[in-house]
């Protein structure tokens, strides 16, 4: 099995923004503990990150036929876009939403999300460990089909 | 008379989406089609899409002076841009908005459109059909001018 | 194929009423072309005007069994009649929606419409062009059932 | 490490319940396959179920000084009790909630929890799985206190 | 005269709970300086306590004919219980309703309550001062009577 | 035939209550009319009344096999109570709602209904004839299963 | 005592119309079960049906010192005739309103009823045996006047 | 000058609905007193009384032409139709909106009037008193204009 | 008969201030009008304006006794001001509201009034003749009492 | 120590107006009370009323350095004031909001308050004693600082 | 060229208030500095504070002929006054709105103007250097005028 | 000091869109006027303008430890962009909003700013003249620091 990471806008900022938040930990002290623990579970993971909605959109359109699943961190456009919840739909792979801080103790806005319900489900308010979750998730959905 | 019919994000996957709601037919086989109407009406179209909102954007900027008028499909940016909407307003130039299903029996939020009261008017529910529709009333409304 | 054209309340005033938005053509100008227009694609088509509500409802229950198909320009009453909704719903004929100008540049209470949801769609702001449209979509919806 | 694992209305019900949602595993199966991962990460785990939100009030409220955190399914009164968020914020223990069903799927009302802004975080949509991702981040979430 | 002061859900909590919003003072301390304030204004008072909402509306209409009036702090189920304001209806007895901390500096659903609509009026925001201040309400208004 | 008929929270006070609206009858009164009323039916009725929401809940949980369906008041729970309505939900037994007055004359607040839609349907305003009204929809519902 | 039954618009399709919704039966035949159902009782019963709003007005006004009360289905007008309202109003007979389907399982904006603030009570989701429950209680009420 | 005086549903029955809101003069009382205070003020007055919304909608249309202005109590249709509306603006004569009762003491729903806006202005809350202002009004318009 | 006539703020400025609105009218040759028509009524009116909201009330206040009723239009306050509809609940006289312009057709924020529901009736629209209007209102209401 | 008693508009007619919610006891009874009250108490009181929204500010900026506290009825002006809270957050002074009668049993916009979340509590409906009472909360806020 | 700055309630307190949010700087530093540049700009400033709204209503009409243009921070007035937003289109003067916090990062209620959309534009958030930017705004606009 | 001036979507059609609302003036125009008036002011000015929300975004998140300060005009990105508002979070560098127009006489959409809230202030009305204030703004704030 073969699963894509993605990460939304301001991920690649990951301990440089609001450390009482995130933690110093960087996005790249996070793949790889994601990859130490799909290797670990015998899967392979990608990552991919970038700032423009319509590039994630693209991405996820790619994984078609690649992976068996996506773990996504929509950040921001969690909130704003359409458009990546009609990706989702569009490839209808699996996919799992992850919130690094817990959405429901922050603005209004943030509590909504337009992917949740086109996702399996969604994981909110574990710090980095939401990744590693995630990736259980993700493999035990599909090990599940 | 020379057009730009515009796709928005995830169009590009038409043919392999959610097919009970768009059909088998692919965003190409509907660009034939259009074709082969335009040049029974004797008028050129052009087509563009992207799943970048500021791409589209752009693009819609430079249909100033080269276009008579633009055939959009927003896709999931009808209900989240604003951008959309100013780039239209900027050209000036008329616009016919279209969406293959019938926004109105799909989600709420499906039912705004941001760009719809910048354009001349809005086709929704006919499948690929609209497009030849939105092709007749961008003809219809530039002749009429 | 047989359609029934339905003209609600208030467009027997048409050429006399706001012509900067509707022009000075007037209904029975329309209704004209409209029969040329079917005329050429070899279809039969009816017309039907009332200011009555309950009227408009017992014409589409009557359309059942000698219409294939319904265009309604449900006027004032698309915003405001569960009726019509109900009606259509009832007949099980496929209909659809048209308005001269507009909505979405009008008074908010008229961009929802009770009956774009159980139409098959919904032709907004060419003017009188829309019904020729709304004529061809029907006709192209009942030839692809 | 010791946690309690609470489970609110109707979730005794488990297994001949709306089987296409929850599948055929009972609550008993449930605590089972929890209490085994608990071993596996020699943690200890006890469960408590009711009715009642002002039982499980007081089971929140006993649980301070004899668990490190808790495990915590409102069910229905996710959405209705203020109670229970009252009862989590003044033991002032970590909780970890979770949901069998992805809640933003479901009735609009389901989107809200009262208690998911006083908990670490939440986790929704993964099924029975989700009591395992639960645990594990409860475990994680206290060895990083 | 005599009088039953309720006590609602959590408050059973109070001196080990929050203590910058509620102080140190044990349910059990308040108490006895009602009973205190009581004896100095020569009435009688009860108390009552309960985290289960359909114990509280028993204990309410149980209160008819035994006190001339109620002094209720219906804490959570303030806002959620139209159970508790059924119950106050029912009895016709003069309630008085209380809370420890200003309700309106709170979270927006907590400045509305179901229940301050029955009693005679609401205090808030005076700690354990504010159930004196009722007590003293609640004898001002049955001397009234 | 073998119903439940459950009543929520204050209606052991009917006859007590606000007499404008309920009337001085009693609800053991209530119970043998319906009694009186199922022995003319030839069917079997039961009654449970509890002021605790979740006690209710498993009231109905226990119907479960033993009863063929429910006659339910759920009063103030009516307004307030998820949990009903997944109970009546996971039981899966048809449930006929009913209230004494007519909640659509009363409070905003108590025209909404959660368990309604889980409902075979919903009857108010009667007074206790409604009861008699309910038992007769029961027995008809049943017997055209 | 004799008793005016109303039938608001479409509910002529009857039989006709989403069968899996009202059944095959027709108005007529409703009509006759209502009958036969009043000579048991013993009161006399006419029907009126139209599809005109203002018309079922003119009906309620008329029914005015000839009926003893009204059993009103005012489908679609239900929710959207202040017209309706005001004539109950105005006529100060009795009425009882009833739908065949379940309103709070259908759309939002049919949970709403113009009319049943000033009807007696309301009965809502018994199919067709619903008519013969609103006889039963308006029999019921105007006995208890 | 003539004018037309309008008056929308139940307006009929005046002098038998609601005394305490409208007193028992009769419809026919006002007209009477209206033409009077017409002949004082040398112009012409004629009266025309309908339940039905399309009627009233086809009345104010013939008005064009033959009358100089309007004055309209469109009742229950002031807070429901957007048809006479449209009406109004169609024929482009002045109107003059006016109430019996102070609709702002009234329900919420009958504060909006969706006519108000296309009228010179509106009267609420004067009694029969109000028909002789507005008269008043319409003619001081239509010597302004 | 004696009535006070109350400006509100910037109602002073007339004349001055947004002549396509209001005409060149100044408040004072408004006023020479109502004294006019004042006396040829057989009635006494006096006049007040202010800037201030207190100090309206006051005026209001000091009324009592010495008018037998007020015209008032309170401009701004209309929508922002409680005190006022406090003040006109106070001194329970009789007050009629007028406004210049038609509300209706402005700002959402000036369709409220907040004294409108504590007058006996208003009156929106026809310019400095609804002064007239307002004055031939509160004497026909007085003379009625 | 001594404290502000500051009364708001219309709170002068006290005695006058509405007797049936405020009874007959004019302001100046009510102060003469809170002066035995304060003398028992062993603190000083003055008292200050005003119409004008802007004076009361000025006086609540005076009372800086001058009182320890103040007790605020600001009738009308709770609802709608923004000065005089900003006045309360501006002096830093603790302030006891006081309502003769239960805003909750009154239209809806006067449930909401400008100023009670910058007081430290709020008292609402024990009538003339609920300034008795907020003078003892005032004192014992101060003690307690 | 002569400008007046109008600041509105609780101003008068700047240098005493909240200095975490205002600094220490009284109102009478700002208007030094104010003037200060001014005099360097080569342009007249006057200055004019009051608590009470309809003293600012005033204050902005005598304006009128006498200055060019009004720099204004309205203070809690911005939110709650109609009557300034009329005072300031009344004038026709030109205004600019200036408020030293960032009124988006506080309370909900504070995010809305009534002031704003007629003035030129809206300074916010820059503390005292926002009044020398705003009379920078004002002299600039009146030069391009 | 250093500061970039970002300039959001469409505003690099300025000078060829919506003359009346924006001026003949080109984004060239406008930043040759900034960097003149940085020459002044002894500061160093960049530039960027895009199209793309995420690019803007990686504009910002590359400014940190480059620029001292943003002045950002997001244009249609203001009212649709969390990623925006978390980029500036990100960075923690000072920005200032500026829009040309006044956003508070355009469509309610444009009223809300997601970016406001996370920059030191917002500029709005001022045309071109407003990218002076906002250097200034920033200056000034970054000379405080």
């Amino acid at each position: 099995m073969k699963f894509l990471v993605i990460n939304g806008p301001n991920l690649n900022m990951l301990g440089t923004r609001e450390p009482e938040k995130y933690g110093t930990t960087t996005l790249s002290d996070i793949e790889k503990e994601i990859s130490n623990h799909a290797k670990e579970k015998g899967v392979e993971v990608d990552f991919y990150q970038s700032n423009i909605e319509g590039e994630i959109v693209t991405a996820i359109q790619k994984a078609k036929g690649v992976y068996d699943g996506i773990v996504i961190n929509p950040a921001a456009y969690t909130h704003t876009s359409v458009a990546l919840r009609d990706a989702i739909l569009a490839v209808e792979l699996p996919a799992v939403e992850i919130h690094l801080s817990n959405i429901h103790t922050r603005e209004e806005f943030r509590h909504h999300s337009y992917t949740a319900p086109v996702c399996v489900g969604q994981i909110t308010g574990f710090g980095k460990f939401g990744y590693i979750m995630a990736l259980d998730a993700i493999i035990n959905h599909c090990c599940n089909l």
